[in-house]
């Protein structure tokens, strides 16, 4: 197997593997289902990743569609506009909503899944903070504003909107989130 | 049987709908193991409330757990304060956690229950907007304020921090929150 098939392969096995908790929630994730789902050996799955709980925890980190990369404007407020553009369509567009509400909401809720729900939104944090590392450089915030407090209110509101609310998303939500939280933090 | 029994059997049963969606999630949800708990005939449940989804919505809207009355501090900057404490302890207290994000989960992932959803999050932020009636009699509130998109970001951070990021919540964290949002409101 060269390199390059086996990240295609480990690709389709975290790919298989929110596709099945969205259809059949944690409790019905099976390394067999996995396998089966991803065309692989249920033995190469279990080398790599010896439980159920360790599979979705490197599937919530690791697979493409919960990724992103940090926006940069060039202003505090096109970057926050920007990610809560990009958090309100990773929420709500068919190809991504279920599987991540269903991965997302099975990591806050079954306590063996607590450490890679930590590992994923320290993570995604991280990614996160060029947006304020600039935001500093370009004197454009408060000296003791905190980002992951940002980050919370600004992805919770996203959450609370879609998923807990389940309302749909008028069009300037995002601006109006986004302005709301820059005017907070501003210098 | 006298109209207290009755308001108390109503609350027990509503009480034991919770726990046991805590405790075997929605899927393992029925009227009999209500029924059993609450030490009612399941006809009695049937008579009321004809489905599971029936039962666990008036259980979200009517169960005193997860019922908060508008703080009145005399400030904006007071009452999200409130609010935000209130939130906390609802998330993270014993008693409450567990059953408040197991039923709020559930609601977010079932679609028989996006109409109860929707109807607990009007009926909560219903409850809350003489907050932001009285901070606009007061002067304190600019006038564009949306007062939903406010309760999001509020109990958006809140959820975020103590559900999906599963992190202690640091004793400053309502204060920092409460300020936050009072700045991007502020007149």
């Amino acid at each position: 197997m060269t390199e390059g098939s086996g990240a295609r392969r480990t690709a389709q096995i975290l790919d298989a593997t929110l596709h099945l908790v969205a259809e059949r929630g944690y409790e019905g994730l099976t390394i067999e289902g996995v396998a089966e789902r991803a065309g692989v050996n249920k033995t190469t799955i279990y080398r790599w990743w010896p439980s159920k709980a360790a599979l979705l925890g490197v599937a919530l980190t690791d697979a493409p569609l919960l990724r992103f990369a940090a926006p940069d404007t060039g202003s505090l407020h096109g970057d926050l506009l920007a990610l809560a553009q990009t958090l309100v369509s990773l929420l709500t567009e068919p190809g991504s909503a279920t599987l991540a509400v269903a991965a997302l909401g099975a990591a806050a809720q079954n306590p063996e899944l607590a450490a890679y729900a930590r590992a994923f939104f320290a993570d995604r944090l991280a990614g996160q903070l060029p947006i304020f590392t600039r935001a500093a450089e370009r004197g454009e915030l408060a000296a003791d504003t905190d980002p992951m407090l940002i980050m919370d209110a600004l992805a919770g509101a996203v959450w609370a909107r879609v998923v807990l609310r389940q309302l749909p998303v008028e069009k300037s939500f995002p601006e109006k989130l986004a302005t709301l939280l820059h005017v907070g933090v501003a210098t």
